[in-house]
């Protein structure tokens, strides 16, 4: 781990490098046999499996029920919403088959060319199609909405080129599907759900993220409005982290979707979707991360606290062990996880890099003059910074310190939002600051998808949002001249 | 509901209808659009998360951990070990192309003919060829092992005949997959987990199993031994609810896995894998539900306690539903799960037989009598049977109540299960009770698959398994008349 520690690329020197050796070397994912389909390790699944759990409980708090939905969807499903199909159903997964059979030549398996299905199914890249065909039996009048269901699983779509989290074929997430009654009431919805992403990724990934709407061009196949909630890495690149689509009545119309109102008559059913994906471990490692490794958050962190002797010989690593396996108990006692590291086959040094690597908040040593002493070695992930401190009362001590470096990293993150965000007036001025410095640049947009697009071609630069609380001023369109009212951002992004 | 209820099929006329009427009816699940593919529904998938949960836990505790393997496996994985092949890769959904495009004549989508991939994919039946792949690059010494690893997952077997939970081409399951250093550690594996599989159904779902080992024909294809978990239905027929396997160095041949013991010699790694799966559902509803609907174990039901008003007017309906909420209170601070129904828009008997479907332990009622006595009319599911009672003192009642019910209908189902299990010693024998009494029978088995080949065709009777605890008996085999040191179980199953 020493080794593959030295070997972790420089972050100054390849960001992408970097990113992906710290993937693999932390232990979060690697590539696997299939193209664009990664094997999440069980360290990486832990902070997932945590993120999972955290905001599995925000939506049930917020009324969300869970259900399943089919893995497969018939293919004409998705010729039934317009939007939908141009948006979506290029690049899938593509069941034709339902059988293999013994190779007549002896070599292996083939597929039986008499198993052929009637209608392709497509392994899902989201549900709306299946979900909208299945509520279709679930609503008759308005007593039956709102249906407030999320569904988490896996979802494929065929990237051509990859990256472990950030874009992969197959990748876990939750997608919410909600029916409602009134415009009013689903546009509600889908604000409050990113109100609900921003608040798990602000509060338990310690991301600052903007708020705002995507442009006409950038919104969600089907949607009338996508939300986004829009986060900046340490390269300068914008990361989507977060989208939550009012879909209006198209799906209910393209699945024939109506309920009887309270008069009777019969309207079509207004609908939300809203989605995070595993992606969310790319940002959470590519906001906080350095060169020696991941900064994880503590409130995310499967370890919080590693608990590490330094002895010489097998009775002094007894007697240190013990009493870290103590402070050990103590820490769980006030919920915090805990691991002692007693390995007598590698040195103290390898042991301190490999927790480094791996992001743990705080490590805490004993060695020979601490135990006569008293006193423990507590050192932070986040500053790389270490003090002394005595044994007592070394739980609270660590609770409050938890807590710190889940703020400092968080201030942190803000502090480089902050000087990272230009606000620009001319063209020349806006590729400037695009090429120099990278991050976010607000600028005016007349609000047509012309200036849009040009930008994007001359300079990979897209409109991340509009954020929903821009401050109404005067101004012109970079390329076109024309009156805007407010700035919207612009960045490079994942 | 109330209409829907008594659309209910009896369950003596016709179990199986009755069994698919309760999955429907009750909420639990219903088919797809995708033939084979079931839609969990919320109430459904809610008892599932219950038992993703406390299984979880169990296999935390001892000493597993998450991780997630790709859905798709390439085609050429099945062909390496000789015995899964066999087993396993006849009926699978086959993904051929990565790409949909504009059909030319306008009519919708169609496959893209030029995006078919080199190499067909898969979609995991069962994952260990994939992930004895991977485990490839996980192992290189002794310090490497144990590997434990648990994956939550959705799975696909083309099966041609369905019924929701029991058999679906779609489903949801964990496969633990553990790497070991010797043969005697995996075999513990494999005996601890099937240990933790038959501690979970019976304490959680109060179904009774019988511990086994499964014989060579019905082994696990791959495995050198099989461990099952057998329950015993209400219409008399086996159900396999978990299997352990023992898969001793096939796989880790398959895939060339070796580690560098502590001598520093090579030796190939030893394997164990393990699944229960959402066929635990219908487990859970067949064993013990009745003509009114499901019958829950307390433990398990997402709604453990009902409370419900009887009322004449909105003013007493006010007054009654206060007074229920101060006793949800109650009883969700002792950690009980409860649900107050004031609808005004459905009759309390409707009520009454909704909740009786849907299976909720515990039903709270109060009435205007109720109400000025300070009463409570308390009904349980299992039995029910209904008293009134004080309203003081409720939550403990109920705590105790929930506790009695889970224990009533454990015992219940062990009962049953001896009152039909039967020991035969001729084969006119088994063949009558196998048609007139069904269940469970212990007869002897010369040990060979030309004995059990001949009793699966002529009754379709096949050995659920030789459990672990029989006892030692000398007997002779039904057909062939050769000694017996044993009985095994025979059943029909589903």
């Amino acid at each position: 781990m020493a080794k593959e520690l030295k070997e972790l690329t420089n972050r100054e020197e390849n960001y992408s490098q970097w990113y992906n050796d710290l993937v693999v070397k932390a232990g979060l994912a690697e590539t696997s046999a299939v193209r664009g389909c990664m094997v999440i390790k069980p360290y990486g699944y832990a902070i997932w499996e945590k993120m999972h759990e955290v905001l599995d409980k925000m939506f049930k708090e917020t009324g969300h029920v869970n259900a399943y939905f089919p893995l497969f969807i018939p293919k004409s499903f998705f010729s039934k919403e317009a939007h939908h199909v141009e948006g979506f159903a290029k690049e899938c997964a593509v069941v034709t088959h339902y059988r293999l059979k013994n190779d007549p030549d002896g070599k292996g398996v083939v597929v039986d060319p008499e198993a052929r299905l009637e209608e392709e199914l497509i392994v899902r890249p989201t549900s709306e199609t299946i979900i909208w065909n299945t509520y279709k039996n679930w609503i008759q009048s308005y007593r039956d909405l709102p249906i407030l269901c999320n569904q988490w699983a896996n979802v494929v779509r065929w990237e051509m080129r990859t990256r472990l989290f950030l874009r992969t074929a197959e990748f876990l997430w939750q997608e919410g599907h909600t029916a409602h009654a009134t415009r009013e009431e689903a546009m509600e919805e889908a604000r409050r759900m990113i109100r609900v992403y921003a608040d798990f990724v602000e509060k338990w990934m310690a991301v600052p993220v903007i708020i705002g709407h995507k442009s006409d061009s950038e919104r969600f196949a089907g949607a009338e409005d996508t939300l986004t909630i829009e986060a900046l890495m340490q390269d300068g690149k914008a990361l989507q982290s977060g989208t939550s689509h009012f879909l209006g009545q198209n799906f209910a119309k393209a699945f024939d979707v109506q309920f009887a109102n309270r008069e009777g008559a019969l309207e079509y059913v207004w609908a939300t979707s809203w989605g995070v994906s595993t992606r969310l471990m790319g940002a959470l490692i590519m906001a906080h991360s350095d060169n020696n490794g991941l900064v994880l958050p503590p409130k995310l962190a499967p370890i919080q606290v590693v608990l590490i002797p330094i002895y010489k010989g097998d009775e002094e690593l007894e007697a240190i062990v013990s009493r870290l396996d103590e402070m050990a108990a103590e820490l769980k006692a006030k919920g915090i996880s805990v691991k002692v590291d007693a390995r007598d086959n590698v040195r103290s040094g390898f042991k301190f890099a490999e927790y480094e690597l791996k992001g743990v908040p705080v490590r805490l040593v004993i060695g020979p003059r601490d135990f006569k002493n008293g006193t423990v070695e507590i050192a932070r992930r986040d500053t790389l910074t270490k003090e002394v401190v005595p044994q007592e009362g070394i739980a609270d001590r660590v609770a409050g310190l938890l807590e710190d470096i889940q703020r400092n990293i968080y201030d942190k993150a803000v502090k480089f939002r902050e000087e990272m965000t230009t606000k620009v007036d001319t063209y020349d001025e806006f590729k400037r600051v695009l090429d120099e410095k990278g991050g976010f640049i607000l600028a005016h947009w007349d609000g047509t998808p012309e200036t849009e697009e040009k930008i994007k071609e001359e300079t990979k630069a897209t409109i991340r949002c509009i954020p929903v609380d821009a401050p109404e001023e005067d101004g012109v369109d970079l390329i076109s001249g024309k009156p805007s009212k407010r700035r919207v951002i612009f960045a490079r992004s994942y």
